[in-house]
Parts: C-alpha cells; structure tokens; sequence
C-alpha cells in the first residue's frame, strides 16, 4: 500500500503517496479556505492574501523567496478557488527538505504593511486584467446570480473597491482564523522517503497554532432560476452562462454527474460541440459539471456572433431540455468514458498530478483513493444512473448570465416548452 | 535495456521506449520537413498540410478523424516548425491500434479541392491572428533579418499572399517529396508492446512511398548584425529580439549553450530577470538557445514601455558583453543547472515528454539517449566549457529587431563601448 497518513498534534494533516518509478516529487499546502469564507466587508481577502504569502517572512525577504525556490530549481506555483487556497512545488527528491522549509515558511507570512499597500496596487491591475476577459466575467457573475444569498456566489478576486477598503489589520485576522494547522492538509506524491518527509514537516509545522475550523453555509442550491443580460458594447462577441444544479463533491452521483456534463458538452466533441461549433454557429459552447462542498452545479456556456445569440440559446436550451427528457445514449456515455479514463490516467503519471488528486480527495471526502479507485468509480457510471443525476438535478432549470454588446436577449419562442 | 528501433524497408523508422511504470502510450509521426525546406514561391506550404493532414483520406471524412480520436479518448494534435512537422496521441494502451491506424491513415491525406479553398480561410486568419500578437511577429522577422538569405529564416506561416497564390498541386508536388517513408520516424513511449506496435505500423505504414530525402543549406550562421526598427503603431509596448550566433543541435557544445541561456535570461531569476524585470523596467526579459540542423542561435528579448526602450536596450548590451567578457559565475551555472535537471527529470515522466525527446534525438542525433544520458550531459557542462561557447560564438555578436510603436532605436552611447 503506497499511501501514508499521519496528524500532528496541533491537528495539521500530513498526507502520502510514494510512487517507486517517479523521480521527482511534488508537494502542496491544502489551506482549506477560499473565497465562500469570507464576509462582504473582506471580499477577496483570500486571494490577496495568497499573494501576500510570497511577500517574505521574518527569515525571508520576497527576493529571498523568489532566489531559494529558484536554486532548487523548484516548479512552484499557488492558486485560489472558492474553498481552497493551495502553496504548490515540484522538486528532485534531494530538494525536498529545502522545499518543505520554504513553504511552511511563507506559510506563516509577515504581512508586512508596506508590501501590504504595494501588493494592493497589483490586485487592482489584476481585478482589471480579469475584466478584459469577458468569459471570466460572465463566469463570475453568472455564480453571483445562480447562487445568490449562498457564500458560493462569492467573487474570489473581490472588486477594487472591497480591495481598496481592506486593512492589514483584517488580512491579519482572516490569517489567524483559516491558517491554523487544522484547517491544513500537506500532501506528497513521488519519489520520497516517508518518515522522513513526516520529521520535515512536524519540525517546521509542528508549532503552528491551532485552533477551530468551520465553514459556514453549507447547503445544497437549486439556484435562482433568473436571467440577466449584462450590457458591455466594448465586447465583442457575446458570452452567454446557463447554471444548472448537480450534486456535491461528497455525493456518489458525482461521478454520472461529470461524464453526463462531458456528453452534453466536451469542446471535443459533444452534443453541443456537434449543434454548434462544428456548424460554425457559435466560437465555443461547453458544458461542465463543478461539485463543491455540500452542493454542485452544471455549467453551459457558449459564446460568438451577438446577431446568432438568440438562435443559439435556443438551440442550447433543445439540447438541455432533449437530455432532460431523453438522457444521454450509450455511446455517448461510453465516449465520454473513454476520455476521463484517458484524462486521469495521464494525469496520474506526474507527480504533480497525484499530488494535487490526493490532497482534494482528502479536503473532500476525507479519504484516500487510488487511481484505480477512481477508474473503477467511472466505470460503474450507467445510464440508469446519470439518469438518477438527472431527476434529482434537472439540467434544464438554467439561471442564465448574458455579458456582451446586446441590450436584451430571450429564449426564442420555438425554444421555449 | 528499453530502448527498441526498426526500420521497415521503404526506410520508415520505428523508435520506442518502454516504461514498466507507465499506464499510458505516447506516439508520434515526426516528418522531418518545415519552413527551412520551403522555397519562396510555395512559403507557408508546410503549415498549411499540416491543417489538411486533418481533413480526412479516401477511408476518412474531416468529420470521421475528428470522431475516432475522440472515440479512444485521445489527446491529440500537431505542430509546424523550422525543421519538423509532428502529428501525435497519447492514449490508453487497449487503444494504441486503432491510433496507430488513424495517425497513419491521415498521413496520407486527400488533399481535396474544396478542402483545400475553405482551409486557405482558415490559415489567412491564423496569420492575422499572429500578427496580432507583437513578439510572435517580432520573433518571426528577427529570424528573417538574422538569417538573412539561409533558409532558416523563411516564416513558417507564409503570408496572405503567399497562401493565397498557393495551388492544391503545388502542395501536393511537396507533399510526395517530404513525406516519403524514409523521411518519418514514428516514435512511441510507456506501456506498449514492441513486437505488436511495430507489426501495427509495418500493416499501415509498410506500402508508403520511399524516396530520396535532402535539406538544402546547412551551413552554420553568425547573422547578419543588422539593426531593424519596424514601426506598428497600434502596438502598446516595444518589442526588441536580440541574437546570436550558437552551436548546432549535433554539437556536444549544445548543453553548455542552454545553461548560458538560461543563466543568462530564464525568466524566473537570472541576470535579465534581475537587471530589468524586478526592477520593473520592462515587462519581459527573456534569454535561450534554440538548436537547429546544422546551426544554432541565442534569441534575447525584452518588452515594455516604448520610451524605456532605448535605456533597457543599453542594460541588456551591458549585460550581453558582461557576460561575453567575464562568463558568468559558478552560482549562476548551478541554478540553471538545478532548473534544467528538474525539468527534464519532470517532462521524463509522462509517456508523451519522452515520447518527443525520443523523436526528437532520432532526428538530430540519429542515436537513443535515456534520461540519464541528458541529466549526465548537463551534469558535465563546467565554466570552461560555457567560455568555449562564447569563445565559438560571440553572446555580444547581436542582430537586433525591434517592433513596437517607435520610429527609431538606438543603443545608448553609454552602452557603447
């Protein structure tokens, strides 16, 4: 059995597992906070704060965070998500130590109030470059209205304004509350030694703090059904979002749920691919289910010509409508299995790969599977049960965001039931 | 030893790599034709087959290959450079067969009329899109100023005219010189078995045309020294390529040559990245060395605001000479070392990075070399060997390009020695 587990006293998690062929191996920091644990005052802390993390430390200037992950020769990288925050490197396993120590390191950042009010600077730009890709926007306020009052809905960059407002002081407090070591989960993946990796991360993470972790609003969503046209005559083409309800990243549906979101709408080939792209009536239309903690949700989204918006969201809405009623066919299902399989059997190949599939399982389900466990969960997936996906999560009760040049946009009539 | 080789004989070579670890297969159709093996009047000619490789055979509609990929889950694509035209898949092991039959299959194209019209289209708005994006344009006609009349210098997408004066015959005439059997090595790497695979394509590949095969001027380059100002003035920044004259993909200075490069300008910490991009003087600074058959060049650019451009072109000179002067430190040499060990070691372990190194090598050295073999080649490289290539190839022995808004550039006098 190549997987470990150990906790450390003060609670933080350390997870493992070894693969005999890898040379090299990749480890992650799993801060289990995002964007749904903030509050309206701190909007956007979360990622702010992930940044701030490479601003140095009591032992570290940013120069020398940037300079030892580099002598190493370190492929290092973090990311925010609306539940998680995660500190990412892959090394050769002679630089493992060095890697450990950096990243519990940053991991207890000075935030200091000068790099504090620079690094505001960057976020701003950051929030702007975001807004010129007009698919991340209408991403973002299409969740703002599917999910409405749920913390889901949250927006993880924040906007300048709750960026603008936000003090050291509360970044300083969000930290005390989300970083302590229970709410963290360090995973390994490769070529390691284990108790030796367990040594490397008690001496370095053994004295943080401790402390209670929660996470508030936690319910399942069907979503507010609205439509929202979003009127921006700078853009170009239009992008529009329809958001379906789908099952949470617990639920043993979750597997249908994503081969289900694959038929209907894989940029490779796809139900929508098929109605669409290959027709050359839209530029993209995809469709993809995303699980969260206690809930999940599909989403659909095309974008091209505003004059063809009309007559592609109601070919978009057939689509949704026939797989509600009809289901997905066999092929369809098998295609679709075909390429996850394919897809995590490549990913498991890296490091980096299991690292990232290891600590997510853990953060979610609280448990360790193997590649074959997930191979085996999609080959059970059947008909009879994306079908069950599809009675307890219609696809077809859309809340729809539409951002582009057009002032008003409807479902055609001969798409409507 | 994993490492197995077959030629069939109309000449078409078989390579392969097993890893006992792997759960995936790599393979790849490299032909060893690009833009160096184009003449003027048919430019652009290897880019644009490679879009029609796509377009289906006698056995195959557009539609059917875009189908059977997907049906097996495959990744798949290809791409066009100076020297090679590469068509790849990586794919569960139960399906190696049936993408060895599609791979093969689309490598002996249709080439139809009506295909080929609408494809122009296609190919006429990649190249609009390109120069749309200023350092790929930049990039394209340093080359050309560079390499002057050496075929190196020919633009891989052709221009509109170009394309557009190009006639299905003409691309047919190169399409039966280049891609004759003994201009194709098929490559294959992870969990696959040797006797079978090369039994697959000796049934599919067996009964394709040998042929002569040549590339004409191989000779080596130093560059032209000329200094170019293209003005654009829709483009923000200012765009400046600098390069120099390096070893050749054959020499066993090559090594060396991308330690320099990577001491020199990687774009996370090293002398460029210090001198102007942390200081925040220019958006981009960039130095690597690109092998060739026969030739080899270091590619050094920088990119930001139009009226630093003068300034920053002194510092990357001072840097450049610097370097040409005194080499560059042991610390130095280290750290690019560490980075490139750990990228090779990393893209090592997916079936698909060896499966490109693997082509790769055959291509240039004619010979297998194992990951060891790379990692001890890096291992080996000394400061004396780094000032063997400055001594071959002068670093300050710049052709220089720049693109961007301003009307004229000037190293400043300071820079000057």
């Amino acid at each position: 059995m190549p997987f470990h587990s150990h906790k450390l006293p003060n609670g933080l998690q350390i997870i493992g597992e070894t693969s005999p062929s890898a040379r090299s191996a990749a480890l992650g920091f799993f801060v289990r906070t995002g964007a749904r644990d903030e509050t309206p005052e701190v909007s956007g802390v979360t990622h702010f704060l992930e940044h701030m993390v490479f601003k140095g430390t009591p032992h570290r200037t940013a120069l020398d965070v940037n300079r030892d992950f580099d002598r190493i020769g370190a492929d290092y990288n973090a990311f925010t998500s609306e539940e998680n925050t995660v500190f990412h490197a892959a090394v050769l396993p002679e630089y493992l130590p060095q890697a450990v120590d950096i990243l519990a390191d940053i991991l207890r950042p000075s935030l200091r109030g000068d790099d504090f009010d620079m690094e505001k600077k960057v976020i701003i730009e950051e929030i702007g470059m975001y807004e010129d890709q007009p698919m991340w926007s209408a991403y973002d306020h299409a969740k703002r209205v599917f999910f409405a009052e749920h913390r889901l809905g949250n927006s993880i960059l924040g906007t300048p304004a709750s960026i603008t407002a936000l003090t050291r002081d509360q970044m300083h407090d969000y930290f005390r509350r989300r970083y302590v070591a229970p709410n963290v989960t360090v995973a390994v993946a490769g070529h390691f030694d284990w108790p030796a990796f367990v040594a490397l991360v008690e001496r370095h993470c053994g004295g943080w703090e401790s402390g209670p972790v929660g996470r508030e609003c936690l319910r399942e969503t069907a979503g507010s059904c609205k439509f929202e046209v979003m009127t921006r005559e700078k853009v170009a083409q239009e992008h529009v979002i329809l958001m379906s309800p789908g099952p949470a990243a617990d639920s043993p549906l979750r597997h249908s749920a994503d081969l289900l979101g694959m038929a209907v709408g894989d940029d490779s080939g796809s139900r929508l691919y098929w109605a669409l792209v290959d027709l050359g009536l839209a530029d993209s239309a995809d469709c993809s289910f995303h699980e969260y903690e206690g809930t999940g949700s599909f989403y659909t989204s095309f974008s091209g010509e505003p004059e063809q918006a009309e007559a592609n969201l109601g070919v978009v809405l057939d689509v949704l409508r026939g797989v509600q009623k009809d289901g997905i066919t066999e092929e369809e299902l098998n295609q679709a299995r075909s390429k996850v399989l394919s897809r995590v059997v490549r990913s498991s190949e890296r490091p980096k790969g299991r690292m990232v599939a290891l600590g997510m399982n853990w953060t979610y389900q609280h448990q360790y599977r193997s590649v074959d466990d997930e191979l085996r969960a999609y080959e059970a997936v059947t008909l009879k049960s994306v079908r069950e996906v599809l009675e307890r999560y219609p696809l077809d009760r859309v809340t729809t965001l539409a951002l582009g040049p057009l002032k008003k946009l409807e479902a055609p009539a001969n798409g409507k039931k």
